[in-house]
């Protein structure tokens, strides 16, 4: 059983990578059009594509990130000259960027480096570096624990955040200055009268101000890769520096979210916090100050055939054989499978407490089933993150007792092991993406592109305003109606799951990773020729799901 | 000092009183033209205007209730016959409910006693003998841990809620239960065939669906006392549940809500949720099944003339002289008030923490300042509620360390008595009501109305829509912000202080009780003659306040 599924693989299609070829010319013809000869695009993130380590000497290593802007952006070298602006995150990013800097031999066996890490790619990395305390500040005080907990709900309002001095003088003396610094690097990036910018995530939400500020004819976009939430959630921010997040943001040409959705909250909370923004909902933009800035949907995605390719290689194929004897072993139980971060935003506690019941609601499944969770620590420095952690591990505790690892109906995996987790999706019957809010969740468009399993899917994830259709749809806090589902995913019949697979996977493939840059750049040339950036609002999948109360 | 405050209470205007008079009759007005000629105006809730203790034979007692809905319409029968449909609450409210079905002397001397509870009102009280276990889950599972919870954002979100089959179960077997009860009883009330029923509140969001189903001519008004939150926190209900409570909603005529933005929230919820609505968010109404809903912000309110008199009564002079004297023996501090329940929302912790940080910053303040915390237990059942007082009580404990009680800084006062309250605010030099959340927050009102304090207002309280100009706003979770402002009402110039309380209770006054209930019967009358109810959004005093980061 375990063996037959492998076949389950999708072929890439011939007349799919035609269509690529044609986009990937589009690309380049939307880039010809926004730079002129000579101007390289710009990216400015917290992260940069590579981090490197310094041995000694001329003893140099680099490493690829493995995050989704990483991945998503990794390859635009390929189709323009590029300089990327970063932070220098570490010492070894910081010898770097004083080597870049340095004498030509220094130079050229870093960019040595580079373009064997990046092959084929004209890209020109900007390691900036930042003051050690500011960054602490910025990235250790306001960015993830403050920022990040706003905007995916992870606070507990009777009692935190309690916004402090502590607080606002990180604001001031690290976000500010960390953003302030980035926005130079990018200026001195580029010496174009017209910058193209395109700036990413929350980490940045102050750096267009500068920019325009600088070279008012820059042009600008903003995307923003986590949740954008509703004004409840933004209320949480004292009044100033709510303002400057808005501000800072109106000072792009385009904002882009995930979904619709967020684009829609964007609108809403500029037009609550911002005095003199006049926003227009039907049009999606935002008249401030003499200029109009657009908000438009980009929901992020991935290289379809890149994975594809992966997934077929020999790392995976040896974990799902390893992982398919186990299940030999185990007496070929049905799978459902789960790959996060063990972090709260991630609902991983109710995706087992949902298990947990419908064990106890169908005992006999305890031999029939397996729940495999390939899980990654996060952030455990955090105490909310150790604490969430404690309590999933209560629950997995509780569910497996005393039974044999094969015997257990849970099993926790590596989740760093990257081709562990793409084994596991292609022999997954069902994939739980449960979300309590989630800016995209690119889990559930790999377990579609690599398996066909059921895709049982919260409609708080981003994901949901695309897959809504064809997954299985639950609420996040339901666990009752999560229980039900993941029964529900386990008796489908066949041709009904290959059938709703077949399409989700041809949506992942027609929204993929360069129609998700395609639409920034279409939209970037629009407001460079004065026209309103043509991107539609995604049709809207999420209304039709849910059922009437019995 | 303290003895000089006394005369900050207002006089009554008679011009005032005048145009009071004419909006009495303005509102019998509106009620001669919604009820034909016996017809009876009903009124549903869960709790009702009073309630019973049997003691013997014909020994009985009624108690009025202290609540804002009672409070607000507990007067409506002086301008017309209106019966009160509610649930017997207990033991005594179910003997009531007999004896006013049963014989003829039992049920006069009920009648006596409700008219001399009620005096001058054609007041007939329907109490409804709802299933103990029903009632049990109606109240005590879905509405207060869970609707309240969700509406107020009081849950961590990582953890709860969980929505379990025993909720689920609560839902159909005890709140759907009680609404049904309910309808039906106010459907017995009334042999009308377009009988005229205005629902109260989160108890109810079902029962206008049963009345419209059984009479659909019916003129349904439902107004809901607490927030209606944005998407992200009814995405916490299971789909089913949450378009349960839309459709019963949208069953409705006229949905009055505290403010704009809760009426907003609304037509975004509804056009989220409800899949064949359609939604006009500029005439605010929403077309659902052949009928028109209209969706409109009734923000509640108090009778100022009544709240005066009692202000200036003995019971509250003799708390006042014994506050005063009390305030002697401390030196004569400032004051600064706040008065509410003891539970998560009204935000008490951070109002504390504020003021420690700024005995902190300025030390010379303890001996010249003191909080006095007018604070009534809520609730203590609940572990959350439980768990919020002990870590208040530990703050307030650190701030007061050996003080003798007249020296320490916070003072904490029975908040159940209501007249001490009110003494309290009639001294205050400033009103600290800095809720995370709450529907209106009437102490807002009543400390303008009986003093002249600086009021400081968070703007998540529902009252911050009418009373942003005039009061200092601050955000609840910003602990450094309101600390400043705190000291910044403690040295605002007497003169501006009295500008900003007269401009205050000058709204107040004119947007009272009566305007509350003028505006929905004027636009019940208006949909009865088939016209768009005539009321306007409030005017947008929220985005005025907002200072830019320096």
């Amino acid at each position: 059983m375990a063996v037959r599924r492998v076949d389950r693989i999708p072929r890439t299609d011939g007349e799919a990578r035609e269509r690529r070829l044609a986009r990937g010319a589009r690309l380049r013809g939307y880039l010809d059009s926004l730079l002129s000869d000579d101007q390289r695009l710009l990216v400015v993130s917290n992260r940069g594509p590579l981090s490197f380590v310094h041995r000694r000497g001329d003893d140099w290593e680099a490493n690829r990130g493995s995050g989704g802007l990483v991945t998503a952006l990794g390859e635009l070298g390929r189709l323009a000259p590029v300089s990327w602006v970063s932070t220098a995150m570490d010492a070894g990013d910081r010898k770097a960027a004083a080597a870049l800097a340095g004498p030509a031999e220094d130079r050229r066996r870093l960019e040595a480096l580079i373009r064997q890490q990046l092959p084929g790619q004209d890209m020109e990395l900007r390691l900036t570096d930042v003051p050690d305390d500011a960054y602490a500040l910025h990235y250790g005080t306001v960015s993830n624990p403050f920022l990040w907990f706003v905007q995916h709900q992870l606070y507990m309002l009777p009692y935190d955040p309690q916004v402090d001095d502590q607080l606002i003088d990180a604001w001031r003396n690290g976000y500010s200055v960390v953003n302030h610094l980035l926005a130079r690097a990018a200026l001195d990036a580029s010496p174009a009268s017209r910058p193209v910018v395109m700036l990413q995530d929350y980490h940045l939400y102050l750096a267009a101000a500068t920019i325009r500020q600088e070279r008012p004819g820059s042009l600008l976009l903003h995307f923003n890769h986590i949740p954008w939430p509703g004004l409840e959630a933004w209320q949480m921010l004292p009044q100033n520096l709510r303002r400057a997040v808005h501000h800072g943001l109106l000072a792009n040409d385009i904002l882009g979210f995930q979904t619709d959705r967020y684009a829609a909250n964007f609108l809403t909370s500029a037009a609550a916090f911002v005095r003199d923004a006049r926003v227009d909902r039907a049009a999606r933009s935002i008249a401030w100050r003499g200029r109009t800035i657009y908000v438009r949907a980009y929901p992020i995605s991935l290289e379809p055939d890149a994975l594809v390719r992966f997934a077929r290689g020999a790392d995976v194929a040896a974990r799902r054989e390893a992982l398919a004897a186990r299940l030999d072993r185990a007496g070929r139980p049905r799978l459902v499978v789960r790959v996060d971060r063990l972090e709260p935003s991630k609902n991983v506690l109710r995706g087992f407490l949902a298990f947990e019941a419908l064990l106890e609601r169908r005992p006999e499944l305890r031999a029939q089933v397996r729940f495999l969770a390939i899980q990654s620590t996060s952030r455990e420095t955090l105490p909310e993150y150790a604490q969430y952690a404690a309590a999933v591990r209560e629950v997995v505790g509780r569910v497996n007792g005393l039974a044999d690892p094969d015997e257990a109906p849970i099993w926790l995996l590596d989740g760093t092991d990257y081709a562990l987790a793409m084994a596991a999706l292609q022999l997954a019957d069902a994939v739980l993406v449960n979300p309590i809010v989630d800016g995209m969740n690119l889990v559930a468009k790999e377990a579609v592109l690599v398996g066909d399993p059921v895709l049982i899917l919260s409609e708080t994830a981003g994901a949901a305003e695309q897959l809504a259709r064809d997954s299985l749809m639950v609420t996040a806090t339901d666990v009752a109606g999560t229980s039900r589902t993941i029964e529900a995913a386990l008796s489908m019949p066949t041709s009904e799951r290959q059938l709703r697979a077949r399409r989700l996977r041809a949506g992942v493939r027609e929204q993929d990773i360069e129609w998700w840059l395609g639409r920034q750049l279409r939209d970037l040339v629009a407001v460079s020729e004065a026209r309103r950036p043509p991107s539609r609002p995604l049709r809207d999948t999420l209304r039709g799901f849910e059922p009437d109360l019995d």
